[in-house]
């Protein structure tokens, strides 16, 4: 497994004072993901769970939502295991072996979500995809669990406590997933805030806990469409996000019944969709 | 040309209060990058500057470097210039055509750049495919422009004040170039933070202002790995971020003679590479 955090000098500079002292920064390499041995993606992450990325990002892509559909996770050479961490040529390379009878997608999948052959690409088609590939998606906003606005208000701090590589390195990006009453259930932390979300969906899978569909999405950065996507795909009724989010996020927001929380700030937040699952606390402000 | 924003209601909730508004956001698009008529890559971004996005990415790919290289840039239908707008259906395709002689790399070169047929994808391929490819290289750090930490100061309030869009929605990324004196050249943002600096390189090919050699780029957020390849691939010297870098953006800055400055803040920054071009000012605490 690679390292977390690496050290490097650096020049500190405060108000023309300069000093030399050795900073600690958040680890970033390429990780290739593969699908019954042929390449389908690379992301540039922080290493770790470097397994449970690989089959989250499956899981948002549409070829994964049952643990019995993966058959075998293994680092590229295929006789290290994630427990002994294999070698440095080899870690940066997972395979994901399906299941006998479960379909592999074309290989050009990450361009089919999005793509097609004709001129005809737009947010719709984004949509589109969405909702085609979706096995868990979250369904009416007046089902599922209901929040309240107390305990959205509380999510933000409760992630920034568990946010350990970003005190010491300040520079990446975390997710967290909560119960309806504000319980955490798991958080990770990357470079990319996708993997983030990718390495919490992946562990959800292989733990047999998807879908998602008692839980509160918190990511530290804005909603963009693809976090909604993912959202989507895992079940999670309920994406809560400390900055804005995009307006394609929201239409999907509104078109698959997710819940999007924007601008999560203490007791301070805008409801984008899915308003019925919000329940307003008049003492929230407490 | 789509909008750069979009309108849509919100719920908000402000301790306890809630009243409804219509919310501005930032508009988010996939948008298809064709080379030579055949698909290369889709990106989601904010709508606008779609030539030069295309441009800049081609820049940063290795595949341009030089305006005399491109022979023509259009919307998927070939019909519809970039002044018109196009329609619904064409405006989120963009086809690149090379001039004659320019060499068409591989349909698949978004992953050759990062990754082989072997295991041995790792941080020290993803070195080597920038030097391999880098037609611009910012080259020794002891060459080149010198940027004093009074100019570096204030260059996070002069981008800030040009985030015009950010005002409204607070939900993108920005990218700016500045002179070594910390006089404004362009300005772009964008939801995706690679997007913003590609359609800055994109404007300064078409332009015939590459290698971008007496330059500062400075970026909203975090300096990863892909922002600083970028850096070096237009021929940016210095590299200012916000918040942190990671790791491998530092060891490719020190080794493609990048500046990197990170947590820029006002007078205090840190200098993670390429501390030659630095010239500290005693009295920048001002």
């Amino acid at each position: 497994m690679g390292r977390v955090t690496e050290r490097r000098g650096v020049l500190r500079i405060r108000d023309g004072r300069v000093s030399r002292r050795p900073d600690t920064l958040v680890a970033e390499e390429p990780m290739e993901i593969r699908l019954n041995g042929r390449p389908l993606a690379v992301t540039m992450r922080t290493p770790g769970d470097d397994f449970a990325l690989a089959v989250g990002f499956l899981v948002s892509e549409g070829v994964l939502a049952h643990p019995e559909e993966l058959r075998q996770v293994t680092y590229c050479a295929g006789s290290v295991t994630e427990d002994d961490g294999g070698s440095y040529n080899t870690y940066n390379t997972v395979d994901v072996r399906l299941a006998d009878g479960v379909a592999v997608p074309e290989l050009t999948l990450e361009r089919n979500v999005y793509t097609t052959s004709s001129c005809g690409l737009c947010g719709k088609a984004s949509l589109d995809a969405v909702r085609t590939t979706a096995r868990w998606a979250p369904g009416r906003a007046a089902d599922g669990p209901r929040v309240s606005t107390a305990t959205l208000a509380r999510l933000p701090e409760l992630l920034r406590e568990r946010q350990r590589v970003f005190d010491r390195t300040g520079g990446l990006h975390a997710a967290a997933l909560f119960t309806p009453d504000g319980e955490l259930i798991d958080v990770r932390e990357d470079v990319g805030r996708h993997n983030a979300v990718d390495k919490l969906v992946g562990r959800a899978l292989r733990e047999g806990r998807l879908p998602l569909a008692e839980t509160v999405l918190m990511v530290s950065g804005r909603a963009s469409f693809e976090l909604a996507q993912k959202a989507v795909m895992a079940g999670v009724p309920v994406l809560a996000a400390v900055s804005a989010p995009s307006a394609l996020a929201v239409d999907l927001a509104e078109e698959s019944g997710l819940t999007l929380v924007g601008f999560l700030r203490g007791a301070s937040m805008n409801v984008y969709a899915g308003e019925e699952r919000i329940a307003v606390a008049e003492d929230d402000a407490g």
